[in-house]
């Protein structure tokens, strides 16, 4: 994050944890996030925590070539994310700096509009414009992939989806029955694309019920 | 609740209270919660109050074994609430030290949608592995009692559904027409089951409306 | 308010429709709220400004007897709520002492229900209990009445509902297309009763559409 | 703004900007507000930032005779709002004081009920009271727009909208697949329209899916 010193970016982390439990996007302990800090490791919150009070000493510091943690948690107690593998893999594909998890019902109920298709359609809104690179005239496709018993044995899915032509212009893919990850180029992006795509869903969603 | 104090441990209920009562759980009055002290007996909310508004002083200490009032609460006007038996069903059946009863409309919605049935099944959602034991490859049955005049004439309904194999795996019961108990095996599991149950009546509740 | 200050009861009035506009009962300056203050006076908000920036001296010292002025707000430009009337009917026939007037979408939308009919029917809910006097086993009949260019016009109609049999055990009436009048008590039943009567609106709309 | 300092008039942008974000209408850095300072210049908020973050530093200073800025925000990466135009025509043509840009999801799915039509009709709802010089048995016609690539390119079918006679009773302009503009002769009617409008935009669109 550029001009962010470590603790800022930690603090911005926590924040934004609160921010989206307010919403309902990382509730029942679920969901999480990461940002690169100075030195370019990625700072990654938590499993299992209550995300509203992740503090900036429980956050885990992983190398993000490898995942490997290159120092843990203060809490000893403390394990990283599961979403460590997929997080990478954004950063890695798509030079992102940043990646939250949603939780939110509403990307549950955009991963069902997804009836024998591996995507979503989202057109003929404004909001678009708030994903990088997109008109309002886009129709603008989002992966979904299929979950499966634990989080990391997603990764094959995102990485494939990550290279699909078809997602080029994606930050955001959908885990059906179980939310999606979204990212950015750094955390005030990933917090932009966040409330956009939840928009999005929301909105394709309450059409589909017309 | 492990490494608390008996002042933690009510300003905690109190803190959940005020956090249950934004969310819509525990509105005009309703809805309750308790928990054990260090001393193993249970702290219980009053009746009849604005839940949002109980202070650390205003708890009961009950004796889990019988319900009898060890300690009142400090305004001799309060009454301890009528959950005290349901609760404490709860803990002895089920090795729980903290109970919470939600009035949440998604808990009463997800009670419709038992017809001719005495429980629902939750199935396909990633967040069914927020509750303790389950995987998301599991299809969860709630139970579902039939409400009755008097909140205590409930207790026969909760020993049978606790004791129920099929519902082995449930931390909830729902009551129809009225709302749901929700246990864990701390403050912390409580409130995390709290969160993860309510997302998994909505989302049951909206997927049943396609 | 027995017990409380003049001074106590501005300040809970005030707070009250800070709590209110966060709900949505109360925006776009609709809504209101009153209590009678220690002499047995009426504390009335003003019309036409943001109600959840009323302060204790925007209040009106209202004569419950007949409606006039005893003390005007502190800001000469305040002028007093045209609830005026419809209070002091609900004050003077039900014994309460203080009335809310709510705006939510869920009030207009639970008027609707009422096609051809002058009530709603409200049962099947454990929340029902929360209105003075009520089982969850019965039928709770709540008044709904047309609404009127002017809202001191609809006074004949509100009166002529507090005098209807039916609606003895009501402590709200529903303004067609318009929004709900809610009393109690004292002002911490009305704010119970508020509660109460807009979850039961909506658990009511919500089961009307399955 | 009538009695209010340029340093006041900053201030109460910024505080409605975080009062709309937490409403969901300014989310993902989109919607915009901007309000006549005590010269008869433009405040103008920032284009693709925050709202909930910016500053009473972070405004433009605008000519709204022909949009030139006057004086820059004191941060020289920010560039003003492309709202510019459309603002500047609702002043211009309606004698307002402030305009707001909303993207509320209630404000797409209202223009949604404009098939085939250029308007939706709102009736029956007290809260059209809330507008300036309408009653509650006013049909209220709000015009609806064809969203455009880029947002000044609203600007002409704005100016047509704004001279439609049929139109001359709206204080709002719903943008189809985008928000509305809302607009006041201060900005507490501004605050008061916006909540009104969206009020009456979610009313419509519940009633239309009975």
């Amino acid at each position: 994050m550029a001009g962010m010193s470590d603790l800022q970016t930690r603090e911005l982390l926590c924040e934004l944890l609160r921010a989206f439990y307010l919403r309902g996007w990382v509730s029942g302990t679920g969901g999480g996030i990461c940002a690169l800090d100075p030195d370019g490791n990625m700072l990654l919150a938590p499993t299992g925590v209550h995300k509203e009070r992740v503090q900036p000493a429980d956050l885990f510091v992983i190398d993000p070539r490898d995942g490997s943690v290159l120092r843990p948690a203060a809490d000893a107690n403390l394990r990283p994310s599961e979403c460590n593998a997929i997080f990478r893999a954004a950063i890695g594909e798509r030079d992102a700096s940043s990646v939250m998890h949603s939780h939110a019902l509403s990307s549950v109920l955009a991963g069902d509009l997804a009836v024998d298709a591996d995507h979503i359609a989202i057109r003929d809104l404004e909001m678009l414009k708030g994903i990088r690179g997109l008109t309002n005239r886009d129709t603008h496709l989002v992966p979904v992939i299929t979950n499966t018993p634990r989080e990391y044995e997603l990764t094959d899915q995102v990485e494939a989806a990550l290279k699909d032509d078809r997602f080029a212009g994606a930050y955001a893919i959908i885990v059906r029955d179980h939310g999606a990850y979204i990212w950015g180029s750094d955390l005030w992006e990933t917090k932009r694309h966040a409330e956009v795509y939840h928009f999005l869903f929301e909105a394709t969603v309450a059409r589909a019920r017309r």
